[in-house]
């Protein structure tokens, strides 16, 4: 089996799993006990904290420990517009590409009067800090764009962004689920207010995330009840999650460099053989996207048979966010950066892990290939394109 | 040591590690991914909730998953009052000795202008039916109320009060985070509309837990994003947690009048021993509680230092919920019972655990007992009460 979905979740790192056991099984007492067997977990609680913090840049208590990516989201908007309503600002900026955590959290604002501005995205699936400038109006309490997207991969100017919003006095967070272990992120150099980040998107545990956010902003709880997480996330501790994501984003972030190097050949390859499948182009920036992302868009395919029938060949991959599969609609992304309905339906979304080889990349290569050509053969909507009853999108 | 803080937390069994342990690992495919690899945590996903709705007695699709009780409880209890909203009814039911999950849910729906009507308790720790029946408006939307109190562990007459609900149509929910895998329950014999749990009080993993919602009562989401759990929980789902809560709660199921009958007698042994200290009383009724509770009130103590002194004598206890830690104020739910705050101050929970043995629970008496003495002896507070400037509270 060739894994190609890491996009969707990751395995779990040895290490990750090493660091959780022992508090699955010995050490599993409630860090918010008084008895020493209790302060134990606690101990580990803080020490997650700090080895985290220390991987973002950030202090320790600027960390919030969620259930994962979209709880920190969802705790990071509704807190910037609570704290911009209270000053009569209730504009939020974000992009019309981001992740449903984002996207239905501010629909939800809206219905409570929030005024949402989603920008444009180029169709290199970029935005740029002047389109951010340009949109920032005297009621703005909130810009939210993520850090690399999720479906095709593209890394936004983040620190740029982050400039902006300050210089304007605007909270900023940025959906960090895809990009955390993955590239660089230093929240004070890059001008980061609030974060979200989820573990098992970097060979972490699944149900456990972070979200920063700079002291001196006030959280709204999410989750409300006990005092844990300075009474900003109510519920018990999940510490072995925790221990496990603190010990997995520190593996990620020591080897970032040497996966990325090592990806960015394998995934540059990957591109160049899948453009040469005629009717196809790369969804996003050629360069400027994850070192494990690539996605295509081809003409007179069926994302879904073009899925099953690379399942059959022992290759898992996606045409692109786990969260919304079921779906008929097309890729709100793929929309985004301006490919048709038609196309945006046979898009393949190719994440690839930190093992792959050349040879897994030749057989992705062929077996792509072959599956295109074999669907569109069966396909009349292909037929219509190669009799010209239809026009063709791409070029050859 | 002895570990007697179960209902803060308790040590996973074997059965529900194993359980966990090839999905941390071998089988970690997103649930959502169309490839076989991820039809397989899918399919472990609706088995494992299909194990849970069987324990329950409802039906696979009215589970939905969530990071914990807390969770649960806010999503219940957030839903109930949108849907009541749109019908006019802003009104809500609860007690004083709710856990705080409840309570400050309730407090946030307050400043939204909900009126909350929070039942007394009586001084033996239990709510009647006839009390919610009297409350009941014809703008009531919700009662909600716990099965089993977290810190005196007094079980409540759900069966009783869900009737009444369903008589009056108004929806009843029970946070059954004390009482899941340690009291019978089945949701439809005893008319609960919704239901809360959490996996790591009957020895299941952290971080994870069940909403249980009667068919057709429409959830509102805590957690906006992917279309996960039908749309009303997004996060992709945490399989490993999950197929550990599914063991867990079998297990706990299974062995459930087993373990009642053995925690009963060694629960009533150290009832019995404890109350042989001079001024100090059992809180909660003496036989209608969880089989693992014990909580007594002792005068002339602070409940801190008695728990470091058990500390030091290897007996993990609480002076009530852990949640509350590290507040100085005294417990809401022994207050609400009627005790003074003198009293409430020096309190203390046992919860045991199913492997205490009679020396354990023989060796808690003397430690207790031990540590109480040697307190008071050294408190300026019971000189005192022994030289009558003070009145006593307890009798001798």
């Amino acid at each position: 089996m060739i894994y190609a979905d890491n996009a969707a979740t990751t395995k779990m790192s040895r290490t990750a799993i090493d660091a959780m056991l022992p508090y699955m099984d010995e050490i599993y007492g409630n860090p918010s006990s008084l008895y020493s067997f209790g302060q134990e977990a606690k101990e580990a609680l803080e020490n997650a904290r700090e080895r985290i913090a220390s991987v973002l840049g950030c202090e320790p208590r600027e960390i919030t420990f969620t259930s994962g990516g979209s709880e920190a989201d969802n705790q990071a908007i509704f807190s910037a517009a609570r704290l911009g309503e209270k000053k009569g600002k209730k504009h939020i900026i974000s992009t019309a590409f981001e992740h449903h955590a984002v996207l239905h959290t501010l629909e939800k604002l809206k219905k409570q009067g929030f005024e949402i501005t989603l920008l444009d995205v180029h169709k290199n699936g970029v935005i740029t800090a002047e389109q951010v400038a340009d949109a920032i109006r005297e009621d703005t309490c909130l810009v939210t764009i993520m850090f690399a997207n999720n479906e095709i991969g593209t890394i936004q100017p983040i620190a740029e962004i982050g400039k902006v919003c300050r210089e304007k006095q605007v909270l900023f967070h940025t959906d960090a689920v895809q990009a955390a272990g993955h590239l660089h992120i230093n929240v004070k150099e890059q001008n980061i207010d609030m974060l979200s980040l989820s573990a098992h998107k970097f060979h972490g545990p699944k149900g456990i995330g972070v979200l920063y956010a700079k002291r001196g902003i006030l959280l709204e709880n999410v989750i409300n009840g006990g005092a844990q997480e300075r009474g900003k996330r109510a519920g018990t501790e999940n510490i072995p999650a925790i221990m496990g994501m603190a010990a997995a984003l520190e593996e990620a972030s020591a080897n970032l460099d040497k996966n990325a190097e090592k990806l960015i050949k394998l995934r540059d390859r990957l591109i160049e053989g899948l453009d040469k499948i005629p009717y196809g182009e790369l969804n996003g920036d050629r360069t400027n996207r994850l070192p494990s992302n690539v996605n295509f868009c081809f003409e007179g395919i069926e994302g879904e048979s073009l899925l099953l029938l690379l399942d059959d060949k022992g290759i898992c991959a996606s045409s692109g966010s786990a969260c919304t599969s079921g779906s008929l609609d097309p890729s709100h992304v793929l929309l985004a950066i301006g490919r048709p309905h038609e196309v945006a339906h046979g898009s393949l979304r190719i994440s690839l892990g930190e093992d792959i080889t050349e040879a897994d990349v030749d057989y992705l290569i062929d077996a792509v290939t072959e599956v295109v050509t074999y669907l569109r053969n069966m396909s009349p909507f292909w037929r219509d394109l190669v009799n010209g009853k239809r026009q063709h999108v791409f070029a050859e």
